[in-house]
């Protein structure tokens, strides 16, 4: 199914008629409304104006097009600031107040605003529960955007002092925990802790943990009361949110999801390609400017439906430039389409594009839509016609789920872990994490991100590229499961308390191998070391360890000093450095062959995803390539011979 | 004319006649006085100090030396801080008061300091109006040098608000004007809004130029009230200010020099270099590390000569190694030669050197002066005798104009308009509109900077780098005027108010020329795009629009993929890319000649300007070098073979 | 002698007893105690707990340990700030008050803090004064770490103004003596000066340095307070400290050490490598990643030695990989033995490790100890049991000194003029002192680090790299010394109050060299210049003076355009301009031999150093090196012929 993101209140209501009927000329079926609306909805204190919404909905409901509002609690009005100053955030960096003027200005903490986002939120929803063009909710926007997860607030510590007393008991137990008696710092009483910000040097890991748990806890009730609020009086709506990059939330993704019927995500390949990937040479950077790194979102697709109860969807798809980038680049025609169906391929159920049309005014006035200021049509309007026309045309299952084998296990705690204790400036987890999912997805396997706490037993294989805290539970079921299992360094390294695990890393992880990490060291990204995989030289990089190896452990990778590199049992394969992509596809190849998992010898810049029984090629090179493949497919849309910049849909009799 | 700034309250008053006699031996004419002498003259609130003062000034006159004479507000003493803190600016980046301690630490909001600043400013007029060796006054000293035209001060934010209401009259017309409604920023009072501050992320854009403007006329009323007191008491001194490159004032310059009989440049040609070209590679570095670049200071004088009333003055001329650049290299031997005339060549009337002394004492003490600190002479002196000498034997007319059919359209308020939405990191409207420049200079072509609302009417080619922001009225003058006129990319693209050209970029510029900006895209500068024009391959860079093109409009230069990149009819040339400056210069040659201009094929490295009946062809290399040049005029300094680091001087009969 | 830095408080007093005598089968004779244990020893106000204490060092001793106790106060306890906030120390460039959870959390200007921290010393060395075991003491721990020195708080500048005030007496010799009058901050009264800090742009120069006196000597009385404290009650205890790298305490380290025993460095060769030469290329970088660069470390060994009364100690030498630079890697198996070896050839007496066992909790848990986490025995154990042994075989002398015949004078107020006023970005003060020092390594050569006011008078060679400000009284022990004296750029330039020398630069040293610096400039550090000495051409770059020379003064290097880069006469060779070690490592030499000082013609990467009978070679590289040497030598480990990373030890008879 195809949407988009309205703001009616941007122009003149004498549009919206001839906008509702463009939409359904684009075949369009969801619209998203009311977002940042706070202050059209309610522009004094108790003062409510819903008849331009009112007016919005049955609009485009007499054109049959069914409306997600949103909670508009991403943008608080400025009386309620001026009424409730302690709303505003405080910047962990700086201790600065972070005020009024854009958006995201609110503390999670606060219980003013937690109490007036629950009173509009519940407006709201008694007003539409039973307008039958409304059918779902949107909570918020984009939860953490702009890090807004922490706060350095008053607020935040009286919060923390509570949330504290509640984890630990009694103070004692957190000295114990966290172990305070390292430089003096024994607490007396949790209303002496201070939040572990703007110290001389860096503060103690396990507080820094405990502040960021406490953190997420904090995003995670706010977000569930609301969906309690509009539940309560909703109970026909679909819940949902729309995620920004796991990675960036610093809340435990899972849990926030956990109460939506599916989880959303907002894709912008380009905005997203140039942040992470700003530090590439002329050639990389210029390579995937136009089209994003072909595995970047795809990544946030199966990290998205790894959190969703169901097929998740694209609640904003980018549509051409954004505003938002260090650099914002056109897309390459044809690229629209290739995102919508790669979503799709990856297990979306609906596209909704971001905007329907540009806006004319405000931050994001460089920011594309389907439409243009002057209301013409963009690109995107001809290649969201175009994808439209492929779903019908392939026939492509959108409730179908995706099945695969190998799973990677994802876990916010273990990236925390490793944002506190860096111990190196050339490790980043995120970029480790995409290292390991790219290698797989060059080899044409789909890949599940799994918690640790899901069922694990149908995967052949599993990933776990940075684990620093595994807990017993996992171990468990890691061994009771069929998966061969490869680590990443670092894995199992830590307690659960940001300590060092007494028996060394990877901690429990020997119950599954028995070797010891001795010493571990990071070193500059550009002072790599040869290591020899097979008679072939490979280069690792920014993290190695040194491992003592016990019995029926097989050292398969070392480097020219003889040092182990990857050592491998039955059940385990333990990496016990960071490594080139390419030492981690034929690694991983190797490995999944022995699991009897297929892999594919793709060209370069060829991605293969399956879902239900349909199969898509995405080529995101400037040259057409033929993929070789099995012969009992049906391509329903293009060929073997993948077009640049475009797919070929293949199904499965 | 030559003069120096002179500061003898850092020397014992035995050395003042004795320098006083050098003074005249140099063959200078003007000294500049008092500049940061405010705790010297007011000792304490009240108590006045002006014999020293007097004193100087007698010597000097007993000389023959014209004095000009500074009001001293850009350092207000310690005792006024302490007694109205409130002068103090704040930090808009941090929220840190700017504290005592350096100079310029005072608010344009500040009333306190306004009325202090008029006090002391009238206390000096009244005391030297009937002095017969003071001809003229400089107003304080480099206005918003070290960003403090903007201050994040509560008294800014009240003047603000006085501001918003008069600009807009009601806060419905802000609120529609600006489009509040995105994010929810509608206001109910003007008392309601905060300075675009310390936000969570990027402010709404036409809030900041608001606060852009605000602040500018903050500086242009201080700045006239002052010149009004000055006048006043001393209504035969002519009235200047030294100015900052334009760039850099964050004022509307043009408003700025309005009251003043003329405008004074402080010209630091390596310092200046050193920051601009801060990120070049060596090899280019290096080149100009000890000339400066030889468009730099130049593109600075044309500036200077727009805003200016009258010929300009230069108030400070390097005279060796600075202090304040990241680097601080030497002049080449001869470059202060060479500056003096190429700021006369531009215009300038009278160049001071910038100082008499080096400091002894203080932040500026390893600033070079003519003389030494041990009251040695320093190169600077004997170029300064060598440039008097040229101009007497030259007889060079230093009242003469300069005459060019060719002019830039200058304007601070779209300088603020890119600022505000750089939309890339790689867009800098200082270089855009420097490329422009250097490909005119290249040319041999001499440049007048104008505003729109200058008299246009006498150009054949007018050139608008970089202005998003084109009124009706500059339309209609260009309509009018017989000149061809180029655009650079961005023309037109938004409204006074910085939201969108409701009819898409360029705008209103569409009444001169029928295409549309479809879309626009920001890229890394080192991912270039190749262009072909003429047969010959050329580099686009950093922002490219996508065009739609209309009736009788030609693409004159295409990007390998079909996408024009300049287009062209009648009246105008639209140029849809930044690109580089080598080839501006061939599309700027080919206009000039179709437009009846006279260009040069100048070597490398060599500048040509003229002058009334004179012209001066300078080298910036270190290698003689041959210009070809029209027999009918006569070389009256130097040849056609224009020696390294100097000049020949050219006299049309 | 070898020692260890021990936490038995983090550990389970089970385990204490085992720790001993493991330590003295490591054939350890001192331990290091209660370092950060103020917590531990006084968990409430005026509640002590020494019986751990008691228990830890009884347990030590009964194995023959001695122990070292701390004073515990870089970590003050929270209910002490939370009882004294104003403790807390405030950032001087931001304004922000740094708090607590890490360490160092304290203000040298809190009267209320100076009270604390001498009431825990005193309780602490009344308990311990008579116990057997304890023979010494180390004050507090790393003074200045973490850029401690500075502080923006009110206390600091209240302080500020009674040093003031003692310093200059009253305020006109003040105004004088900085020159106030520029930029009119001329001062009334001494409680009118801020800090120089926060600021519009730079601070007075005067002013800074000032600060910078001042708040070096608010450390020195500190430190000198709690050594009279500690020294009243146990008279018989030795007192050290362990000093961080002298550039880095920003306090005068002779000051600082003068009442101290012996002083004590923390090494830490791969960490100080890593931020070192954070800028270099690959292959630099990945040379010394793992063994530190060969002159570091040694560089800080002879400053440490220079500032003691007495040969020095090591009291934390780095085992393995740490945790705090940008990037922590391993050392190259032999480098924990080398280091201790490199200490000991430099003047040390003892060598303690840091840690005993790796923590595992907190902060440093990355630090690698002696000891794993889980107490197995990492390399260095058996690096240390190697180096024990070796101590033992060779009788190598630690009480012997280290004579040589060349000094490099060095002085933390010089260090400050350059840092106050740089000039140039690639102007760095401890960059040219350390190639100065490398280049005489280079050559073979021992180097004593003296102070101006250390007797001169037996040294054939005196080295002053960066010295702006020369004392009278140093001339006149120049000028009565037979040594022949190296100058580099800047020195003598400026007045004892950061002003400028008013006969020019070199200043004073006119009075051994009769040559004035006419300018200076600054270049970026790639824009170097060639230079000419004896027919061979080297680079200058960064910082070059231009010269006028009088009479016998001998131009000995010149640059391509005739400037002078080198000047001599028989006193004085004087350098005007930054340039490589290449080139300072010939000039020295030819310098050294004219002096009648040895020097050696060393492969690359082998360093000599000798101490009473013996010398030992070390070996940086990965092969065996052979080195030419006196006939008249006994090898007594190694030979000639230098194995990597290790080292060869000889005895002359």
């Amino acid at each position: 199914m195809l949407g988009v993101c309205y703001y009616p209140e941007h122009w003149p209501q004498s549009m919206w008629k001839k906008d509702a009927e463009e939409m359904r000329e684009l075949g369009l079926t969801y619209v998203r409304l009311a977002e940042f609306a706070w202050s059209k909805m309610e522009p004094e204190e108790g003062v409510y104006d819903f008849e331009w919404l009112d007016s919005a909905i049955q609009i485009l409901a007499e054109k049959g097009l069914k409306v997600i509002l949103c909670t508009p609690t991403a943008t608080p009005p400025k009386w309620l600031i001026d009424k409730f100053p302690d709303i505003l955030p405080v910047d962990i960096n700086t201790g600065v107040t972070r005020g009024f003027g854009s958006r995201r200005h609110y503390d999670f903490s606060s219980k003013n605003y937690h109490r007036e986002s629950m009173r509009i939120s519940e407006v709201m929803a008694t007003r539409y529960a039973n307008n039958p063009a409304v059918v779902g909710w949107q909570t918020d926007n984009e939860l953490a955007c702009h890090d807004t997860t922490h706060s350095g607030s008053e607020n935040a510590k009286h919060a923390f002092h509570l949330w504290l007393e509640k984890y630990y008991g009694d103070i004692d137990s957190l000295n114990k925990a966290w172990g305070t008696i390292f430089w003096s710092m024994e607490y007396q009483r949790f209303d002496q802790i201070e939040l572990p910000i703007l110290a001389v040097t860096e503060t103690h890991p396990s507080h820094q943990l405990a502040y960021r748990r406490f953190s997420s806890e904090q995003v995670i009730n706010y977000h569930n009361d609301m969906i309690d609020v509009l539940s309560k009086h909703c109970p026909k709506h679909f819940m949902t949110h729309n995620f920004i990059p796991m990675t960036d939330t610093q809340a435990d993704n899972f849990a926030l999801a956990e109460k939506l019927d599916f989880a959303c995500y907002d894709n912008y390949p380009l905005g997203r390609t140039d942040l992470f990937f700003a530090d590439s040479d002329t050639d990389t950077f210029k390579r995937y400017m136009r089209t994003g790194h072909p595995d970047f979102s795809s990544c946030s697709f199966d990290q998205i439906r790894g959190i969703s109860n169901d097929n998740f969807w694209i609640m904003e798809q980018q549509p051409g430039p954004v505003n938002w980038a260090h650099h914002n680049p056109r897309p390459l025609p044809g690229m629209v389409r290739l995102w919508s169906w790669e979503a799709v391929a990856h297990g979306a159920e609906t596209i909704c594009y971001f905007r329907w049309r540009q806006a004319a005014f405000g931050q994001e006035q460089m920011h594309a839509g389907i439409k243009r200021v002057d209301n013409s049509k963009s690109p995107a309007w001809f290649e969201t016609e175009q994808f439209r026309d492929e779903l019908a045309e392939t026939g492509f299952d959108l409730k179908a789920k995706v099945h695969t084998s190998v799973a990677i296990i994802m876990s916010i705690e273990n990236q925390w872990v490793t944002e506190i204790e860096r111990q190196g400036d050339s490790f980043s987890h995120q970029l480790v994490e995409f290292e390991y999912y790219s290698a797989l997805r060059q080899l044409g396997i789909d890949v599940d991100f799994v918690s640790s706490n899901d069922n694990l037993a149908d995967y052949k294989m599993i990933v776990v590229p940075c684990m620093p805290v595994v807990s017993d539970e996992l171990i468990d079921k890691l061994a009771d499961s069929q998966a061969h299992v490869i680590f990443g360094p670092r894995s199992g390294a830590k307690t659960d308390e940001l300590t060092f695990a007494p028996n060394l890393g990877p901690g429990n992880i020997q119950r599954l191998i028995p070797i010891q990490v001795e010493s571990t060291e990071t070193l500059r990204a550009d002072c790599t070391m040869k290591m020899l995989y097979k008679g072939a030289s490979y280069l690792g990089s920014r993290w190695n360890e040194a491992l003592s190896i016990g019995d029926k452990v097989n050292t398969v990778a070392q480097f020219h000093n003889k040092q182990a590199a990857v050592v491998q049992n039955d059940k385990v394969t333990y990496v016990a450095t960071l490594c080139e992509i390419e030492f981690l596809r034929v690694l991983l190849n190797d490995i999944a062959l022995a699991c009897d998992i297929k892999t594919y010898q793709l060209p370069e810049d060829i991605r293969l995803s399956q879902r239900g029984n349909f199969g898509v090629f995405f080529n995101y090179s400037g040259q057409a390539k033929r993929v070789e493949f099995d012969r009992d497919v049906e391509f329903v849309l293009g060929s073997e011979e993948i077009a640049p910049y475009s797919l070929s849909i293949f199904k499965r009799n």
